[in-house]
C-alpha cells in the first residue's frame, strides 16, 4: 500500500475558480512526485462562509435555530469539494467528493459546536483501492440523527488532522495563505524567521497567544495522535513549518517564537475578603455570561485582602464589566472594580524554558529599558505571557525578537 | 389528523432574504387561516443554480463527472431550505430543513437527470405530529448508493408534486412570480385572462407548447396520482389557476389558451425515396445527437416519393442541418435537404375540442384573413399547432385570442 497524506486546503487557498485548479495541480504534483496516496480536505470558498452567516442573519435575526444555522453555513464546503474534485478529474486523476454525511464524520455536540467523535474509514480507503482521491468537505459532519452539524470557525483544520489520524497518515499538509509558522508576525517584525519546526507544545502556545496559522484544537488533536502536520502555502512552493513532538536542538531554543494578541481588556477587582471560594464563585458567574476569560492573576493584599485581575477580548469587557459591577456591589459590597481596556498579551514561546532559567526576568528587563509597564504576568512550562499597553505592543516584539532571536 | 398541503416555492419567491421572510409568513397565515398542515418545498434562491453552473464551467470545463454537478448544484437548495425554516421560527412555528438525503427522495438516474423513484413519508409524518413544518429543498434526492442527483431544471415542481402524491394531500400550490396560467401570454395580448381552472391535459398541452408556468413533468406526475395543483403568485394574494382533472363547463371551453413557442426551427428533407423505415432511419439517427424534434409532418410527393418536415429549437438547428445534410447525402443520395429559420409554433388548447369540430378550418381561416401562411400543422385530440414565418406570431396570438376567446 503506497504511502498516505492527507492535504488541507484553507478558504483563500480554493477561493477563486483559478484557485481551485491550482490546488488540482498541486494535489497532481505531489502525486506524481512521491506516488502517495492524497486525500484531499477542502474549506468552504473563502467569503463563502461569511455570507451564509449574513444571510442567516439577515433571515433569522441574532438569534435562531442551532440545526438550520448548521444546514445553512455545511453548503460552503459542499461546493468547494465538488469543484475540487471536478479540478482533479481535469488533471487526469479520479476523484469524488465527499461530504461530511457521506464519509461519514461522526460527532458529538458540545456547546455551541460539534466534535469528531468517529471517522469509520470504509467509504474513503475503498476509493482509495480503487484509484479514486477522495476529496472531502472540510468543517462538517452528522450528529447521532443524521443531521448535519458544523466544528466551528477554522473547523476544516480539525478535520483534516482527524482523518489523517484515523487512516494513520503520514503526515497532514496545512496549505493556507501564509508559508508556515514565524518567529513573529513579519508585519510587525522585518527580521521574523520562518520556523523549519516546532513542537506541538510550542504550537499550541504559540496559537492560544495569538498566532492564527493552525486551530488549536486540530494541534491537540494532533498532539494526541502523533500525527506530523506541515503548515505551508498553497501559493508557493517552500517547505513550510513541520509540527513534530519532539525535534533535534529542540531545548535550545530558549524562544522559538514572540507573539502579540491585540484587543484585550483588564478588569481588577480589589479589596475583596481574603476567603476561600471567593475567586471560584466570581469566575463561576463569569463563565455563566460565555465571556472567556484569559490571564488571572491573584495578589493578596497588605490587610488580609486579595486583589484579582483577568484579561478578557475588550470587545466583551464592558458588558462583562457592568454585570460584574451588580453582581459583586449585592454579594461582596465595599469590593472596588476597575476596567483598563486597549491592553495587548505578548508572549515568549520555547521549548528550551524547560531546562533555561531566568528568561522571565530577562524579558522583564528589556522591556523596561524601553520603558514599557507590565501590568500581568502568567507563565508556563514553555511560555512567559504579560499583559501590557497595547500601545507598546509593535516596540515589545520587536525589541524582544532582537533579544531573544536575533541575538541566540 | 388535519388536512395537509405541499407549498412549493420557486427561486424567485425565495431570491432574498426579505422574500423569504414574505414566503414565512403567506405559510404562517395559511396554516392559521386553515389550521391545515403545511409541507414547505423551495427551489435554489435566483440566480443560484447558474451561478453554481458557471463555477462548475469554470473549473470543470463543458464537460465533467455529472455526479460531482450533483453534488455542486444540490447546495443551492440546501441554502434556501435552511434559510426558510429559520424564517418559519421567527414567524413562531417550529420548522426544520430537510435534505433530499433526508426526507429521503430516493431517485433513479434516466439520461442526465434522475427521476423520482419512491418517497418514504416517515420522516416528515413525524415532524408533523410533532407540530414541526417540514421545509424540503426541492430538486434534490440521492440514489441507491447514497450520492446526491438532481431531478433537472425546474425539478423542484416535480418535488412539490411528488411529495403531494406521497403524502396523499389535499392540493400542491405551485407558487411562483406569475398569477396562474392565462389565456394568452398577457404581455403580447392584453386581453389575456387569468384561468380559474384547466384540466391536466390543458396544462400539458399548454406547457408543451410554450407556456413556461409548470414543469411539464410534474404535470405528468400529477395527473397520474390525481394531486390537484394550484399554480399562484407568492408576490400577490390572488386565487391563481386551479388545474384539476376535471372541470364544470369544461367542454364548453373551445380554446382555453393560445400560446406560442418562438425560436424554431423548420428542415424539409424531399424526395426521399417512399419506402418503411426511413423516418425511422432518419429520426433514430437525428436522436442520437441529441436534438430535441418537435413537429414532425410527412406529407406524399408526386412521384412516388415523400417529404419530411420537422422543427427543433433554432439553437441546435445548424449543427443538426449540418449533419443531416452529411448523413443523407451519403445514405440518400438526391435528396434534397433545406433549413428555414425564424420559425414559432402557435397552438390553441382546448378541452372543447374533444367534442367541437371545424375548430382547425376556423383557426386556418382567421390566419389566412390576415395573411399569415401556415407552413405546418400537427393536431392532438385538444390541441392544433401549426408552424408559422416568427414575425407574425404576436399578429397571430392576438387574432386568435380575439376570435376563439374574447368572442367566446
Amino acid at each position: 500500500m503506497p504511502d498516505l497524506v492527507v492535504m488541507k486546503f484553507g478558504g483563500t487557498s480554493v477561493g477563486s475558480s483559478e484557485r481551485i485548479g491550482e490546488v488540482a495541480k498541486r494535489v497532481a504534483k505531489h502525486k506524481k512526485a512521491t506516488g502517495e496516496d492524497v486525500v484531499v480536505v477542502v474549506s468552504a470558498m473563502a467569503g463563502e462562509t461569511n455570507r451564509l452567516i449574513e444571510l442567516g442573519r439577515k433571515v433569522g435575526g441574532e438569534k435562531y435555530a442551532l440545526r438550520e444555522y448548521h444546514q445553512l453555513v455545511s453548503s460552503g464546503e459542499q461546493v468547494s469539494s465538488a469543484l475540487t474534485a471536478i479540478a482533479l478529474e481535469r488533471e487526469g486523476f479520479k476523484a469524488k467528493s465527499l461530504l461530511g454525511s457521506q464519509v461519514p464524520v461522526m460527532t458529538e455536540m458540545r456547546a455551541q459546536h460539534a466534535i469528531i467523535s468517529d471517522i469509520p474509514c470504509g467509504n474513503i480507503r475503498s476509493l482509495l483501492d480503487k484509484g479514486i482521491t477522495p476529496v472531502v468537505a472540510g468543517f462538517q459532519g452528522i450528529d447521532a440523527d443524521g443531521s448535519y452539524v458544523t466544528l466551528g470557525r477554522g473547523g476544516s483544520d480539525t478535520t483534516g488532522v482527524a482523518l489523517a489520524a484515523a487512516l494513520g497518515a503520514k503526515e497532514c499538509h496545512i496549505l493556507t495563505d501564509v508559508d508556515g509558522v514565524y518567529s513573529a508576525a513579519p508585519n510587525i517584525c522585518k527580521q521574523a524567521r520562518l520556523l523549519k519546526v516546532v513542537s506541538y507544545e510550542e504550537m499550541l502556545e504559540l496559537a492560544s497567544a495569538g498566532a492564527k496559522v493552525l486551530q488549536t484544537r486540530s494541534v491537540h488533536l494532533a498532539r494526541k495522535f502523533k500525527v506530523p502536520v506541515i503548515v505551508a502555502s498553497s501559493f508557493s512552493e517552500g517547505r513550510g513549518t513541520l509540527v513534530i513532538e519532539e525535534y533535534e536542538g529542540m531545548e535550545d531554543n530558549v524562544v522559538s517564537g514572540i507573539t502579540c494578541l491585540p484587543d484585550q481588556a483588564k478588569i481588577t477587582l480589589r479589596n475583596l475578603p481574603d476567603k476561600a471560594g471567593i475567586a471560584a464563585d466570581i469566575f463561576s458567574h463569569i463563565g455563566e455570561s460565555g465571556a472567556v476569560v484569559d490571564m488571572i492573576v491573584q495578589n493578596q493584599g497588605s490587610a488580609g485582602n486579595a486583589s484579582i485581575s483577568f484579561t478578557l477580548p475588550e470587545a466583551e469587557s464592558d458588558s462583562t464589566y457592568a454585570d460584574l459591577v451588580s453582581y459583586v456591589n449585592e454579594k461582596f459590597p465595599g469590593v472596588n472594580i476597575e476596567i483598563d481596556k486597549n491592553i495587548a498579551k505578548l508572549s515568549v514561546v520555547g521549548e528550551g524554558m524547560r531546562v533555561h532559567s531566568g528568561i522571565a526576568a530577562r524579558m522583564f528587563d528589556v522591556l523596561g529599558r524601553e520603558g514599557i509597564n507590565i501590568d500581568l504576568i502568567t507563565t508556563s512550562e514553555i511560555k512567559i505571557s504579560v499583559a501590557i499597553k497595547q500601545k507598546y505592543s509593535e516596540l515589545a516584539v520587536r525589541t524582544l525578537h532582537e533579544h531573544f532571536v536575533e541575538a541566540a
